[in-house]
């Protein structure tokens, strides 16, 4: 048991490949052999080199954004290093070579003065900005609209604690501040933030906050959103400071129209967060259950219990048996515990007098609910592992799968339906093209009223796999909106979401974003075609 | 120790006079007493007539909205009913005789197609259209500004739970129903929503849903805006259902934009809400602290625990001195435990085993943090009284005081600067026109980064008490404002608050507010005058 968690090297993940360069994973035995076994034998081409197209902006305008302080860099390598996220149609167009989403130029202010600066130039000229932190976006957020000229906002430089209350318990980052790194500034003062998405070696504190980011620890320290108190936002029209109080009546709660934003209202360049002490303790343990309903029911009874664990998650049957919550040991058989059904994570974190209750109620809950427990181990297992799965993905395409994620939610008595449905339009879709899937599903995010479900699919990729992705992907948005969910519960709208999200809000709502838009951006310049077409 | 709450009747109240009118208070001896203490000894005079303006809206529209299948009642006693709200100067008005205010007329629709339908015709002629539910607001909220005919949309007939998902533990009310009437029907079926504001008695789902809504167990099941997970809205240009999952990715959290909007967005019809099982054990305490400071960092560090009561409360020294939290017993000095101090009352709800737990840990947590134990009475005598607080304010009236209550927030190292500032300044206010005043606070809401302030003031009233009043409460928005905390906490804002609300806000987000106002509401029918100018 240790106090702080692992600490992680803030590194740049390198352009369509997922990760520390330095951590790489190289696929098992095991796993090559269960490749074969759904028809997986031939590796994918060797990635082609990437191509971006012309820069479009004059010199005179780049020479206006260089006045502002900030730096600007128009070579191919930046442009490619700030194309797109970390989708696998991402990384497939990556490995096509195709740079044609590039930005113009890449923008790195040092400070929220030049980006307001920069904002002005660009809301002058006309000339589109598409906020750019941690790179790790997968659902097309940073693919601006190249209908008009675009430059790629850098805030990396927007960096630190700037503010410690330690009575609030607020900490006020700099937007452009890596996760690692944050908790490694509260770590020094003895408090963690305690957001642990899986992007969370890449992601950036503003990215989470545009993206509503949802961590592991989700049931136990609330999601991004919940853990915002306040936000600076730069818009060509102003520059506002949102959130006086925790919580007030003083009209609409405006943190919540910025958060999930994703750059389209404005650029956060500082965000408020609750933080809380470094945990003496933390315990992780693993519990058996015979079936992914039985295992559902048992998250359901906690997420609707007032005494929660810090982390709760359940893979099904089929994630079990893959031991996907363990991606290093993945395709290997469990060495020991009960044979099939669903693997529960079950963590808690705090002082030894509230952990202690907290896990003698849910552990006697759990047992009640047909559970077993599997003690320690797994959970330890799942706990090393947590950022590791989606290193497995580049590997897998290497070596000639289709392989890509996939998350939705809903209320609790519909999530069996949506499980199912989504599944069968995955396997229908894939199944149809002559590949048939694997789709493993997880839920990693309850709430007394509903929860997540996180899909994983693996296929053998065509010769196409962009194209048979695109199929699959769209049965699956179907399916989720056919049954009434919504379309993301933590990858946020981006460019891939776009339509289903609209056909979710419906016309009042857009009608409601777009009258803000309008309002905040009057000239559209800033993440042009993000959220809103 | 009973497995519901006590029902209680719903009845409406009468205008001008706040609650149920058959259980109004009388002011005991000790309390008459006490008034002289601070000079309060001449009766007010006995309340006049009350006026209302001419009907301003002709037969031909008039006809239009009966066509529509709704209620049509110009009576004088009909348009005084939906006269203004419960605040002191409200109340202060209509024993002055002064109806300005009146709507032109009351309409009431029995459904949603008829809420649909009005809106049509009062949009297509430019009729105001002020939504009106439980009458409780105590911020002027239905005053909607008279520069154009205005009707009061009566929504007291759409009333009843018209759904309940035991699974997912969301219960669909139309917005009209009346809070005690949502826990009989609730009740019916094991259910309960554990909303009780001390508006409890007259406020409805709607309310509660427009004006951020919080209730004494807040800390337990939260303010009403954690409650919705959806709403349905008829805007004159559309109706929308907001709110497809728990929490979600996708865009801004537009349930956020609605709730809290007062009726300026849109008629809220449908709410959904999160409830729980009727609790089978409920126990309330008493626990002494030996002034307000320790009594907060208590509160402070229950509320940032991962272990919480479902009640916490805390009254400060000149609250506890007048033993206002058992206002049937107050001015009486407490029968036994400690004297001076403060009290406060902490509250578990839920099944054995999870009170059990909480109460073991948040007890211990107490008696470490400098708390005395004062058993069961104090929080049983608090539970009783629990909407009895406002009761006590038209006899004070009538015996010659002026009283208010006055509420805010702010994060938890602001909070005693924000008591002190705001207690000062109203007792300078009130001082410098020669009535000193008692200022009384409790803590009522709590959350992991603040807490909310309410106060109680009670002075001598002189002969133009609305004026003397306005200067008071001028002086505390004053205060608020310079503390940087937020200008309510719970009451919303109304007319009263809109000045220092949109100070609060700033211009960028009152631009987005307006264009969303315009969007939805291009001709500006919707509750005209009321959040924004």
């Amino acid at each position: 048991m240790t106090q702080r968690e692992t600490a992680v090297d803030v590194v740049d993940f390198t352009p369509g490949r997922w990760g520390n360069p330095n951590d790489q994973m190289k696929l098992s035995d095991s796993v090559l052999k269960a490749l074969t076994m759904i028809g997986i034998e031939e590796q994918a081409p060797a990635p082609g080199e990437v191509t971006v197209p012309e820069v479009r902006i004059d010199s005179d305008t780049l020479d206006a954004i260089t006045a502002t302080g900030a730096r600007v860099d128009t070579s191919d390598a930046a442009r490619t290093k700030h194309l797109r996220g970390y989708s696998t149609p991402d990384l497939l167009k990556f490995r096509a070579g195709d740079g044609s989403d590039a930005p113009d130029a890449v923008v790195q202010p040092t400070d929220a003065g030049q980006v307001a600066a920069v904002l002005a130039v660009c809301d002058d000229r006309g000339i589109g900005l598409s906020p750019y932190a941690g790179g790790t976006a997968v659902t097309g957020g940073l693919a601006a609209d190249r209908a008009r000229s675009v430059i790629s906002l850098d805030l990396r430089q927007l960096t630190g604690l700037l503010e410690l209350d330690e009575v609030s318990r607020i900490a006020t980052f700099a937007a452009g501040t890596r996760l690692p790194e944050a908790e490694r500034l509260l770590g020094e003062r003895g408090f963690e933030l305690g957001h642990f998405p899986q992007s969370y070696e890449g992601a950036t504190i503003g990215g989470c906050a545009v993206t509503r980011s949802a961590g592991q620890s989700s049931i136990g320290y609330g999601r991004f959103d919940d853990m915002v108190v306040g936000l600076t936002v730069a818009t060509p029209t102003g520059i506002s400071e949102i959130g006086t109080a925790p919580k007030s009546a003083a009209g609409p709660d405006l943190r919540q129209l910025f958060l999930g934003s994703e750059g389209a209202f404005g650029v956060v360049t500082t965000v408020r967060v609750h933080v809380h002490p470094v945990p003496t303790v933390r315990r992780f343990y693993g519990w058996h259950f015979s079936d992914f309903s039985s295992g559902a029911a048992a998250m359901r009874a906690l997420a609707q219990s007032a005494v929660k664990p810090t982390v709760l998650r359940l893979s099904d049957e089929a994630e079990t048996g893959l031991n996907l919550a363990n991606p290093s040991a993945a395709g290997a058989a469990a060495e020991s515990g009960p044979v099939g059904g669903c693997l529960m994570i079950v963590g808690f974190e705090g002082d030894e007098a509230d952990v202690e209750c907290r896990d003698t109620y849910v552990s006697t809950r759990l047992a009640e609910l047909g559970g077993t427990a599997l003690g320690t181990e797994p959970g330890e297992h799942w706990r090393e592992g947590r950022f590791r799965g989606p290193y497995m993905r580049d590997p897998l395409l290497d070596a000639g799968a289709l392989v890509e994620t996939l998350e939705t939610v809903t209320f609790w008595s519909n999530l069996e339906r949506l499980k199912a449905d989504v599944t069968a339009a995955v396997t229908g879709a894939l199944g149809d093209q002559g590949t048939p899937a694997v789709v493993m599903c997880h839920i990693s995010h309850v709430y007394p009223t509903g929860a997540s479900l996180y899909f994983t699919v693996i296929s053998n990729a065509l010769d196409d796999p962009q194209t048979q992705w695109a199929t699959a992907k769209s049965a699956a948005n179907t399916a989720i909106r056919a049954a009434g969910a919504s379309i993301t519960h933590h990858h946020a709208v981006g460019t891939d979401h776009q339509r289903t999200y609209l056909e979710e809000i419906g016309d009042v709502q857009v009608r409601a974003l777009r009258a803000v838009k309008d309002a905040l951006d009057p000239n559209g310049v800033l993440n042009p075609g993000i959220l809103l077409p």
